[in-house]
């Protein structure tokens, strides 16, 4: 038998058809997983009758919850109520990391396979579907010079977007994080639909958002600040109506992407003047190159910075790292704006840290 | 530390960077999976230090193959040579599915999460990525009023498209298979490439290819069918510059969707000049409604419809049904063609299909 579950936006809706297995060629009772209870606790369940244990490990609890089993064979464990977010999550089954299988939400990832549970809110959260107008998503091939391959790039366009209009369009390049894909700041991120409800209230400015793939291995991280500047930029310029000043022009990232952004932004201030880094990870030999002994025009990039912010949580790992790179650029003349809050080293944090941002850029 | 492990496309390139795991807090020697191999030999790997026994479920093999565990706790198998291909597989850990941690190619469906293996042919295969022009993918919302939510779409548009251009574009719509999503034609059936290289080739015309969410539960089966009409015609030809006779009109599906091709195709002859149904699953009630007892206007319905094709492979567990259902239309006194090939219920077919639908229609 098929089990059809299907999870779309806010609401858990699952539904049985009886048609032949095909894959998996077996015959297994349905359940619910994960089950969004009105009181915002959550059940989730997982059939696995051979296991000898299995845990939820997730970013709702701050250690793995024991699951219990059940005569079928399914193990299952509710727990919160939960503060309304998006959070990973996955099974560890006798020590090996599952997702949820009949979850379509998935972590957009190189390294792990993570499921992703929406708990929404009493009202509609900043990145919660809302009857508001949509922008698109668009999955677009560019040829990278500097990398010598083609590669994907995802491209949010507001509502109303008319490639041939004569409306022009501030861009945001907006950089995932380590390990993460192309895809992450939008299907865990929810980039898109924060766009669209922050637009809609009229708090951000309609604007193209362009998320590249930030991994460029075997070539050194650097090569990705070159394909930023001698290939996206131009493709995007070439492809979409969109202003080419720096005032029109931002670069945002988290973790590994937040470095990049430190990179790719304060050595090429004349092209952008919002730099918008989020937790970022800068043990890196791009970072060591660009910032050890570093002399910078401080008033010039001063005047031609419009917004220079750094966002962390006070219990992500990187905090006191990110505590001394603020000092570092002050100490350099630059005047970095912190915007610390609660919480870790999390996509919960980086939805809070991008509407932030979406309100602050292209505003002057 | 992250590992970083980069599967882009045709090739398998893998890189490992140092730098803090942030996830899973654990620290492991990196390796490689899948790895295929210039003889098309393909390894497979995975960690699991405490299981008993994993095994490689793919469609490369009739049964489940048997991995060794090195002294670090990684399970190993090499397959083949296989042919040319993308595969679907998954390991199997003490009768747990799970899908390869570092592969970042995933089998799109809302039931299981599988990987996907990518083989590439001595010369490119017609769903590689070669170097011609590309369409590009979008993902879209639309309001069904049939469903009474908002739903998505993807839809290709070709190299060249210009939304407010001169240049008006005929329609496929293009339906994945039970429990598959809205991605599945894309992200596993490589619609996007496979029509971006028949173009190129001129062997195809160039086409706006839509792909819905063929599920509706908990709606019944045939609100997809008036959501098709109703919803999705009409949200696509308001948005596209596209032609709106049913000689620019095509449905195609897969499995599930195979069989809602022939109820939406055949049900609306008016509407759908070539009707094109892969390996259709036809027990349904809304089959059943339309085509028992059913007096078609044979006559006046081969005048509408330019191609009714079937397809299905020799070793599909629908073949005898499929059968069947081609000798019921042909007593109704309608042309169906047949398009019997070898293999089975995959999406290895679905490729096949695909590429020769491409190929026939549109060209009255």
């Amino acid at each position: 038998m098929f089990q059809k579950v299907s999870l779309r936006g806010l609401t858990t809706i699952i539904v049985i058809l009886a048609v032949q297995n095909i894959f998996s060629q077996q015959r297994t009772i349905p359940f619910v997983s994960p089950e969004v209870h009105k009181d915002k606790t959550v059940t989730f369940r997982f059939r696995a009758p051979n296991a000898r244990e299995v845990k939820l490990k997730s970013e709702m609890t701050a250690e793995p919850q024991t699951m219990t089993k059940d005569a079928g064979g399914v193990w299952s464990v509710t727990i919160g109520p939960v503060e309304p977010d998006i959070y990973p999550y996955c099974f560890v089954v006798d020590s090996v990391q599952v997702a949820d299988p009949g979850n379509v939400l998935l972590f957009a990832n190189e390294r792990f396979k993570f499921s992703l549970v929406d708990i929404p809110g009493d009202q509609p959260l900043i990145h919660s579907m809302q009857n508001v107008p949509h922008g698109n998503i668009s999955y677009r091939y560019y040829k990278s010079s500097t990398l010598g391959r083609t590669r994907t790039l995802v491209i949010y366009t507001p509502p109303g977007f008319d490639v041939n209009g004569k409306t022009k369009y501030p861009v945001l390049y907006l950089i995932h994080g380590g390990s993460d894909t192309e895809e992450t700041w939008t299907k865990v991120g929810r980039a898109n639909l924060i766009a669209d409800n922050l637009i809609a209230q009229g708090k951000a400015r309609p604007m193209i958002i362009v998320m590249p793939y930030g991994n460029v291995r075997p070539s050194p991280m650097q090569d990705f600040t070159k394909d930023v500047i001698n290939d996206i930029i131009p493709f995007v310029e070439a492809n979409y109506p969109v202003y080419t000043d720096s005032k029109n022009r931002a670069v945002a990232g988290f973790s590994v992407g937040g470095g990049q952004t430190l990179n790719i932004g304060l050595t090429n201030p004349d092209k952008f003047a919002y730099i918008c880094s989020y937790a970022p990870y800068t043990a890196t030999e791009e970072f060591r190159k660009n910032f050890t002994n570093w002399n910078p025009d401080a008033s010039a990039m001063n005047r031609q910075i419009k917004l220079f912010t750094i966002s962390v949580g006070t219990e992500d790992f990187l905090y006191e790292s990110v505590k001394q790179n603020i000092a570092m650029f002050r100490e350099k003349g630059l005047k970095p704006e912190e915007n610390i809050v609660t919480g870790g080293h999390t996509w919960m944090n980086c939805k809070k840290y991008l509407a932030k941002t979406l309100q602050q850029i292209f505003k002057d």
